[in-house]
């Protein structure tokens, strides 16, 4: 697997691409905005033209894109992966979609010949960068068995789950976890700081308890300063919380804790967060500071 | 500080003041129900009739317990704390209880010329007994300085907060952001259960990543299995909520997740889990597993 | 207009083509199960085999669907109304259904030639059968125009919107008001009962004052004998506040309150509750009375 | 029942002893503000100097003070009602108040010899000042018969609702009902704005349906053009929302969709809402659109 082609150098992607690089893979790699691959190409990339170029050329093709409409032009707009996917090619899709999105991938591939693994990730700018990644992986379980020592090198772990559309669900409910967590965290600080508390004092009590967490222990502080530089996007974050609230709908499951956390992020987004980190959701909670 | 009362010996006391035993302190027990104290007896401690007894008997009574209507009846009522406190006198109270409440007792302490900290934990039964609490203090920082041989026993870390009140709300605060992690936590099982994943793998998901954190190792687990053998009982941390939730409504802070929390908590006590472990919340999101 | 076709005969397909025929339209009708018709017939209705042939024979055609899936196969699907549709052919939805799938219908039969009026309803079956309902249309002002003798028989009023989508945003924004405003109430009920207070006297409270309301009078009495008959089933009140939950998440608008009652019927659902009366969520409140 | 004693004269209590002096009664009059009383004074009202005062000249008297604090103190402060009460003096207390808060005064009262009722009533303003506000008794039935004729003048109806406390419950279970229906009203109008839709049309559309209220009707158009003059100030419907979600806290009734609504309100407060009329809760949530 030393030819591996990479579309997509978003956060995500140029991190992950850059460690590629960096372990000897060979990689050629695709943006919508072609001028993002530059810095790849400084460390040894090629570049693809369009994404069929890239299936063309490579037996593994990687895709990391934004979110789900991404996602499908990738593969079903011209000069797409399906243009050239078929027999003996494989591809791998690590973007964070819905479960449909996935099948609908993952059926045009397999129709075509193609092999499919969906592989969302747990962890953002940091682990990407670091390889600390978590891998979520559905699907062509011999394309899987094929990817180990990417993903060895892409993450710290990497699990199996079934079938297509699990390593979604499963990122899913990870990020509605998690952005769950970020509100009530956000709440505490806000509720310590107007209370006459030291926030900073809050999150070395909280850094010594049973709920001490590395996104606490390294977001806590930037969030107190009101800086939320973005490793993963307040967008992003409210998409796959709205994905999982779809998911429970599907299955009947009232979740009324990620409801009010989705309604915090899209007040976020209102506010024109969406671009910054999700821990700016913390805004929402503060923002009456000097009007109150 | 040889001598220490203790007063209450529910699920914390009895931990913390084992711990005082084993670690060569001379302790006076009292407990509401007395024969919760003739396991204590057995390790060496002496037994108070009354709370007033024990003020008498001891220059260091240190209090835990259950609400705030306990803590203030053992100061307040005939045969109470009160009767006894006055010059030379320390109270240690580390119940949680509310700022009012701990106001009114400090009041009453030092009208008397006794001396007052308010030192509520963060930390539940196992903390307790491994004396890993994390101590919240605040009040009279010259008995502060005084207690740390005896903090060092019971808790990793103390902490100096300044007057009286922010001991508590330190607590609450803490306890809020628990809550609410607590029903994301519920919320992320259940759906990744009915979304036809395995619960488990989630949890060893969790573990990997950014918001790995002690209290969903622990207790995950146990809520797959629907067990919640109560380390803190979830009447418990339903009243705390509320009363981080009237904080914030003093101060103006509106915390739509915190309040869709507390909301599930209570739904658990009318489901009638309020003496189970505040994890037992899991069973308001998944509660209709059979009839859907 | 003399002559109609009519799809779908649910509760309240049935109820607005028997008003058609009492008034002296004649009316073609067409159900998915065909045997629905057979009451319609016994009135004077006109049976057609399939949508297109339905279509094939009246100049004007009303579709009153229960969901958006059902509302696009009876267009798209094999027999269905774009194998007759044309010029000179008049195709009016009253279903209710999200803006983008009336978008679809709509550029479907404007790209064959027909016209397209999207009419959705507030108001159920009592309105239905009344011929009282609120008709929100947009689309093709000419067919509006057109059909106000049918509409004044349908409903008490009718409104012309503008563009295709307009009826269908309009009719989500009044169904989630009143999705909330029906959880309001019965927690309202509830908290009442569970205080000691006599529900009924409550709903005569109410009823005198600022927010006395038709639908508080008419479903309170049933609500407090635990008794739902579906007017408007709870499946499909939810399926609309998800819609205009979408609808804000669209347009960046934070809902917290319609987000707690979306998930209040997703429990209602989990409950089985589905094909009840969407005031069949009073039981999410309720439900605990026996184990308290 | 000629001679009527009246405290507090805030926008409800000054409209009420208008309509007082308007049929006929005598009505002295008290104010903390004592400037409150001059326009009473030019309508025929007698000024009391105190609480203690006014029950010490009248057999009757009436309080309608702001909150549960503005309650006890007018009773139990120095020169307060406590301080002239008695055998044969009664006392109607109309403010609305939480039932623990009521249950204080009407045992200080009725310990003294007095008779008790309290009364609080549903409709603010306009009600108030038209004579159409709904009385909500309980306590001293014989006085309740007594004070019918008072009660004709002040309201359209009145209730007896059994023991003391029933009367506050009621009023809060009726306020918190109709907060919540305030923050759906306002979540519709700012959908329907957002969403292209014309916001007066959504009026209209309300107004013809099952949901038509006075208050839609009445607050609807204001609310659209961010105008919220007060009639009932958005701080004390916040803090109805507070105790009706306290008296389902002690009575396990778990209430999402008013806790939502309260965190709403609290936001409101934190913008600076808080004198506004409660539909002010409005610019939470449109309080986004210059930014988004």
């Amino acid at each position: 697997m030393e030819e591996i082609g990479f579309l997509g150098l978003g956060i995500m992607g140029k991190a992950m691409s850059m460690n590629l690089l960096s372990h000897g893979f060979k990689v050629t790699v695709w943006n919508r905005t072609l001028s993002r691959c530059d810095e790849l190409v400084k460390h040894g990339a090629t570049v693809g033209e369009t994404p069929a170029a890239v299936i063309k050329k490579c037996k593994y093709t990687i895709a990391m894109l934004s979110d789900p409409a991404a996602a499908l032009s990738v593969v079903f707009e011209k000069d797409g992966v399906l243009e050239q996917i078929g027999s003996g090619k494989n591809y791998i899709d690590m973007s964070t979609v819905d479960a449909e999105t996935s099948s609908k991938i993952s059926e045009a591939i397999t129709s075509k010949g193609g092999y499919f693994l969906e592989a969302p990730v747990s962890g953002s700018k940091k682990p990407a960068e670091d390889g600390q990644l978590v891998i979520l992986a559905a699907g062509e379980k011999a394309l899987y068995d094929a990817a180990l020592p990417v993903f060895d090198v892409l993450g710290k772990k990497s699990f199996f789950l079934g079938q297509v559309g699990n390593g979604a669900k499963m990122k899913l409910v990870v990020n509605m976890t998690m952005g769950s967590m970020m509100n009530a965290f956000s709440e505490g600080i806000v509720l310590a700081d107007k209370s006459g508390l030291n926030p900073q004092t809050l999150l070395d009590v909280l850094d010594l308890g049973a709920i001490a967490n590395p996104m606490f222990k390294m977001k806590g502080p930037f969030m107190i300063q009101g800086s939320y530089p973005p490793a993963f996007p307040l967008k992003h974050q409210q998409k796959d919380m709205r994905l999982a609230l779809a998911l429970g709908d599907e299955n009947s499951v009232a979740m009324p804790v990620a409801a009010a956390s989705n309604e915090a992020f899209k007040k976020a987004r209102s506010m024109g967060l969406g671009d910054l980190d999700f821990s700016a959701v913390h805004e929402t909670v503060a923002s009456s500071k000097s009007s109150s």
